[in-house]
């Protein structure tokens, strides 16, 4: 039976810049990876798509078809939950309905947006807080333990962000690229991501020691590591 | 060729109290650990000892036996750098001798004190900080860059110690209370520790999954983790 | 007239793990002790009730008669919100209902959850802040300052808890283990939690002077003391 | 065309105390400035006016009176939203309606309430947390990026604010002092408010260099400076 | 026999600003008060002197004699080490000297400087951090665990400091006042530490209920409150 | 007459990867640059150099050439302390020497390491303190309080590093190049920065509003702004 990876993000294109060359590895190494993306984006992150005349409702379609196609280039599921973006509204009954979610998935490995005070994305801290109460929801129904990541926020130099982990994703890159090619909406992100990919590898090739390392994604761990009997250096 | 483990220990009691488990399990698994104790401890945490009606040069010897005595129990090496303690001072040079022999040893893994706000060892702290400088100027002259971690303070409430790692020390557990045994002079010590190890393991069953783990250690982790290919969860 | 200490627990059992012979010891002082139990904790922490088959109206009953046997042992009042646990949801209508009970009840001390960031349990950040914006709710209607003391989290090294205050319980501990007993859905943490209290009576006993503490609860203040005119050391 | 200020006031007292200054100078440099009056404070700081025997709507109409008094004073214009104050309930409808006011204003600076851990007063850190998300979601539709700068609490020593600009308002004393004559509820924090001032101009005339300065305001910066050339010094 | 407190400045004039309320409010109590002045402050805080034509030795005079003139007027003993000050060089030996001096006196409290990050004065942070190792040394050596507090620094709003405990000092104001008087060299600090006193009594008078407070110094903590059987409140 | 801008660096490339488009920027403005470079970086990252089988004294007069090199491509005029790295160590001795090379030249700005915990390179931290306490040094003895810019580390998302200002190098960037390639030592490094300063650009560009911006540095500002009238927005 195949492990499981589950990312939950607040609009489209998060999972995309953020996560999309994690994914791709954890796809080539036969994980099955499913995407709850919470939000169409249709308020943040689209103001390219409204000069092209476009109303509220094309919005949502066109985000969501992006979303799908980037899910689909990486090789996982995509699940929308359909919220209004800016402000995310994460309600109790929300917070319950995804832990249900979480709980039905069981997966072994969650990739979030990060809880630190993320000033330029008020959804992103809604959204990671909102999973982690949902986490602990599920948890107290049963649900293993998984450990959690945070997604590094766009600036994290402006936020206090810390970076626990740097996922070499040089093999997959190219899955990256077509991903990010997909967001459409959003395209004039994209030489900036890549600009980021590469100087997160100098650090992983430098001190880290992974030599071939070309392009990099950090992350941040949520809580500490236990499961295993050794450091996991 | 042994992988190598390399501990950096303000006073003797320290690599006892903090991390004798995790020494016992490296070694366990086939692992030359190497311990370096910077003073003897004769200023701080020999009380006891004082009441004897020995003095400083004694002191010295006693504490001096009492490390080396847990190290083979352990079945590790130590060194001792004989400095004084109380306050201890890492002066410049001393950072660079301190530098060669992490050079020498090329450890894969370091463990060494926290550098975080300790207010009540404060020669704990001169420790952290001490090491890092040392790390940085071995690995600037050519030291592949280990991954290091800090012992857990006696008391983290009060410091803002945050574990990233919990280590199961189960079954080396009674390597440890032989090691514990041989410090005669800080003997009080010995049931707070075994109560905080029992305590440590609540989480590590618990939330970790560990479900064997009786008796835990935990570390925080100096640098991100970036060795490896995944999350190494 | 007696004084008044009021305790807000967001599920049964923390007033138990958490407080418990500080509850004991101000009734053996003469104070009156009323606790505000926000929730029956039938979602959270009730596994081990729901594999004896119960249903939640049923868990609800169980962990309500536990709770109120707790108390009882303890001397204290307790009276239930019957709030839905995980994730708890304190909207300004709850806060302000709490802010009404608080003025009510004139209490000369608070004890509630940190606001700290506990990662493992959402629901004791939300009682944490929902206590606080009920207090300056009930302030500004005249009640007096009374100080505020959070419970310490379950695992402090992981969310950053500092303790402000160690309470000794040696005298009262039977009391607390009385009703440690109570909390049958939950008995595999009364080991633990004994652990604790002897690992930070080590602390009060050592460094405090207290030399004859053998067990000890610890919590943190919310505001400076400034009632009295010295140090109050 | 003028340049605009908008201010985001949790309660009526807080842009005088907290910026009555900055907004005179403001004003007196040619600026447009807007206030929007979240609440009209009549469950929080109105302890004084129940006193006299006033009931919920007519101290509501007493502090709109106030502030719109103030306002006046300092040539600024004001508007009210209504909602009850302690606890502020900034709903995500509240936060579009907000986002669209500061859309509509098209501001070139915004001042508001810190969003730090103002534990005294849960309505400003709730006013400072809806101002992030409404600027976000303004932005996102469109708004240009002003820069945002938080009030100093009442009690920095409390809170952890830093501050990082003060504003000498040597030359509108004056009309602070009758900004601050308009809120006859809360006499009493005159006095502090002035000792304030002139406390904070010790640091703006000495360190600072402003030798003339005899009072001054402090504001927290939410982002970097990055609009300019240079450094702004 | 007397209670007795140490006081340790890093120059002469901060023992008076920060603390002369509090010494004078003890030695009233009928304590022994005796403060350790670390250097003559004649590099730092005496711009005034030097421009009336004195040079360096004289400077130690006379700002040696302005604090033994204000320590008279308290009522407290005072000794000079005589370090040179801008940069202050508390070596190991001086820790240990001061470590000594401690033991010497037995205190039952020490006031000292925060150990915060008080960019403006660095001499007070090597201050707070030297104390707090010669405090563990002498603890180390027997000495009764004291408990330390810490001065607020000129600007908390500039480094982070929070205030835990607040002394009314309205009774003993006069004699504050003139101890101020003594320090002729630096006399433009008294009227801003005037406006600092009555400031902090604004929050002392209010929320903690000391109504008659009209002057009040605030002080940090370094250690956890544990002597005592109860929250001591 | 010029304004004046001080650059203080622990090893010869800092100046050059972290301000080299600042510098040049300041000297096109008009600005009288100085840099003080605190060691030739011998020790840290040589390793290159080393590769190449030259001695240490060969290394210093590389690096020395390479750094003045660089100087000459910006317009600005370099000092080199000749102290050795890793670690430095800057003696009170060492500071007072730097407070008066820090008075002598009398500068408007100063720039240098920021002192945040840059756990991968401690001589950086240890610069920026050494400055901090020869700027309050200097200070003290008649200097004019000039703000002061911290660089940004290598790696921020390692160390907490918070931009307080970016600056636009766009214009300058030729130059930053040439002086970038003046580092044959370090010539790995160029690719890196160039990365990290399109990545700074596309924040300025975006919400900074400078859409012209295509290369950026950031820093953190020491002090708060208090020189201006306004905002300095």
């Amino acid at each position: 039976m195949k492990q499981k990876m589950l990312v939950i993000s607040a609009h489209p294109g998060d999972f995309v810049w953020r996560s999309a060359g994690t994914i791709a590895k954890y796809v080539s190494d036969g994980w099955q990876v499913r995407i709850i993306c919470l939000s169409y984006g249709a308020r943040g992150e689209s103001a390219a798509f409204y000069k092209t005349g476009g109303d509220y409702a094309a919005c949502c379609e066109v985000r969501k078809a992006e979303a799908a196609g980037a899910a689909e280039a990486l090789g996982a599921e995509i699940c929308f939950s359909g919220y209004e973006d800016f402000c995310l509204d994460m309600s109790p009954e929300r917070i319950r309905k995804l832990a249900e979610d979480i709980l039905a998935f069981e997966p072994d490995i969650i990739l979030t947006h990060d809880t630190g005070k993320d000033r330029v994305n008020p959804d992103h801290m809604i959204t990671g807080r909102a999973v982690l109460e949902a986490y602990e929801t599920a948890a107290e129904s049963g649900m293993k333990y998984a450990p959690v990541f945070g997604f590094e926020p766009m600036n994290p130099e402006l936020c206090g962000y810390k970076a626990d982990v740097y996922i070499d994703i040089t093999e997959v890159w190219d899955q990256k690229v077509k991903a990010m090619e997909c967001m459409q909406t959003q395209k004039k992100s994209r030489a900036a991501y890549e600009e980021k990919a590469v100087f997160r590898a100098s650090y992983a090739a430098g001190r880290g020691g992974n030599k071939g390392c070309r392009y990099a994604e950090t992350f941040s761990r949520f809580f500490p590591i236990c499961e295993f009997d050794d450091f996991a250096v």
